[in-house]
C-alpha cells in the first residue's frame, strides 16, 4: 500500500465544489473515478481544504492510498488521461509517508481572491473574478485588513453551516494589492472557517467603496455575529493557492 | 456625425476571428449588431488589427461613425448591454477626430503570447495558452529572438494567405520571459504580417527545446521562404494587447 500526495489545479465552474455531493459533479468524485479507471481500486481522495461550488484551485493538495505499484510520473500522466475532459489537472504527484494526511497534517493554506474593478463587464475573466464596478481604494482595504490579522474569534466571518468546532483562528496574512484594474487579496492561515475568505473579502469591499473604515471592521470582528459583517463575496474570484506541510 | 474610438477586450474562442465572415460569428459583426440595436444605425466597425479565430484581445482598438449623439460613458455602457452574452467587453470609449482610423493611423501594435510549459494538461488555461510539455529554455529563446528584431523581410514568417503588399516589417520588440511554468513572448511593431507572431513563436519553440539555435533562426529569416521556418503556434496563446496612435 502506498500513500500518494497530489497537487491539483481546477476550474471550479462546472463543479458543485471539492466535496462529493448528490446534486452534481465534484472534484473529489472526478479524482476518485479517475483512480478507479486507472487502477481498478476504489479509494477515498482526501483534500487539504474543501472548496465551494465555483471556487478554483491552483494548488489544491490531496492524498489517497493505492495497492497497485506506480511511479509518480506514470500515475500523474494516467490520472490526467482519465480525468479528461474535466477541467482538472494533476500538476504533481509524490509518494507520501503513511502518516501524511492532506487535511490533518497541513500547517498552512493560502488563497488569493481576484476582483476586477472596472465599469466594463468581464470578457476574459467571466467566472474567474468578482466584477466590482464601484471604484475601490485598495490601500484603504489593505490597511483595514490588518485588523483581521492575528488570533481572533472569527464568528462574524463564519458561514452558518460551518462545521469547525471553534471559531478561533490565527490569520497570518491578509494583503490587498492593486495590479492595473485588478485587486488581489492574499490570505494565509493554518486553516480557515467555512466562507471565511469570501466573508472577509465581501466586508473589505465595504471599506474599498468608502462605506466602512478600519474601525467598522474592528467592531464587526468584535461583535462575533455574522450579521454584523459584510456580505459573502461570490465564489468566482477565489483560488486555493497552496497547502503547507 | 461623430467618430468613436473603442478599446475592446474579448475571449477569441467562440469567434471565427475579428473579421466578419459567412461561416460563423465574428467580433466585428457582434460589435456592428450591438451598435445597430442601440442606435438604429448600420455602421462598419474598423479594427486596428484582424485577429484570427481563437485569438484573444486585452485592448483591441476599433472605430466607427454615429449620427446620433451620445456621451462616451453612455455609449460604452449601452454597447456592453447589447453585446451580452458574447464574451466581448468595451473597456473604453472616446470621441475621436474625423481623420482617426483604427487601422490606418496606428503607429504601433503589441501582442503577448502565453505558453504554459509543463507536463500536466491545462485546467484553468484551456484555450487561453499554448500547452508545451517539453521543457523550454526561455533564455535561449529570448537570445535567439533578438535575431528577428529590426527591419527585415519576414517572408519566412508570413502566412501564404497574407494580403500585405510588402513582407518588409520592422520588429521593435520580441522579448521572452519565464514566470513560473509560464513563458510569455512580448512582440511589438508598427504592424505585423498575417500569422507573423504565431509563426515566430512556433519557430522560437524549436529553439526552446534545443533543436534550433540562433544561427538556425537567422538562416530561416534570410531564406525568405515560409517552409524554412518553424510551424505556426496555435491561436490559443495569442493576445492583442494594445494599439498606439
Amino acid at each position: 500500500m502506498q500513500r500518494w500526495k497530489l497537487t491539483v489545479e481546477y476550474d471550479g465552474r462546472p463543479f458543485v465544489g471539492w466535496q462529493r455531493q448528490d446534486n452534481g459533479p465534484s472534484v473529489q468524485q472526478s479524482l476518485e473515478e479517475a483512480v478507479l479507471r486507472l487502477s481498478g481500486e476504489t479509494v477515498r481522495v482526501h483534500g487539504s481544504g474543501r472548496t465551494d461550488a465555483g471556487v478554483h484551485a491552483l494548488g489544491q493538495v490531496c492524498h489517497f492510498d493505492l495497492e497497485k505499484t506506480f511511479t509518480g510520473l506514470k500515475l500523474r500522466d494516467a490520472l490526467n488521461f482519465h480525468l479528461k475532459p474535466a477541467p482538472i489537472a494533476v500538476v504533481a504527484v509524490e509518494p507520501a509517508p503513511e502518516d501524511f494526511h492532506a487535511r490533518l497534517t497541513s500547517t498552512g493554506r493560502s488563497y488569493v481572491y481576484r476582483i476586477v474593478n472596472r465599469r466594463a463587464p468581464l470578457a476574459l475573466d467571466v467566472g474567474r473574478a468578482w466584477h466590482v464596478t464601484r471604484p475601490l481604494n485598495a490601500e484603504a482595504m489593505h490597511e483595514a485588513a490588518q485588523v483581521l490579522v492575528g488570533a481572533h474569534d472569527f464568528t462574524s466571518f463564519r458561514a452558518s453551516l460551518c462545521q469547525a468546532k471553534s471559531p478561533l483562528k490565527t490569520l497570518d496574512r491578509l494583503d490587498v494589492e492593486r495590479v492595473g484594474d485588478e485587486i488581489r487579496v492574499h490570505a494565509a492561515a493554518r486553516s480557515f472557517l467555512h466562507h471565511q475568505v469570501r466573508n472577509m473579502v465581501g466586508t473589505l469591499e465595504l471599506v474599498g467603496i468608502g462605506k466602512w473604515g478600519a474601525a467598522d471592521l474592528r467592531r464587526a470582528l468584535e461583535a462575533r455575529d455574522r450579521s454584523k459583517a459584510g456580505p459573502t463575496a461570490p465564489p468566482d474570484g477565489l483560488y486555493f493557492v497552496s497547502a503547507r506541510y
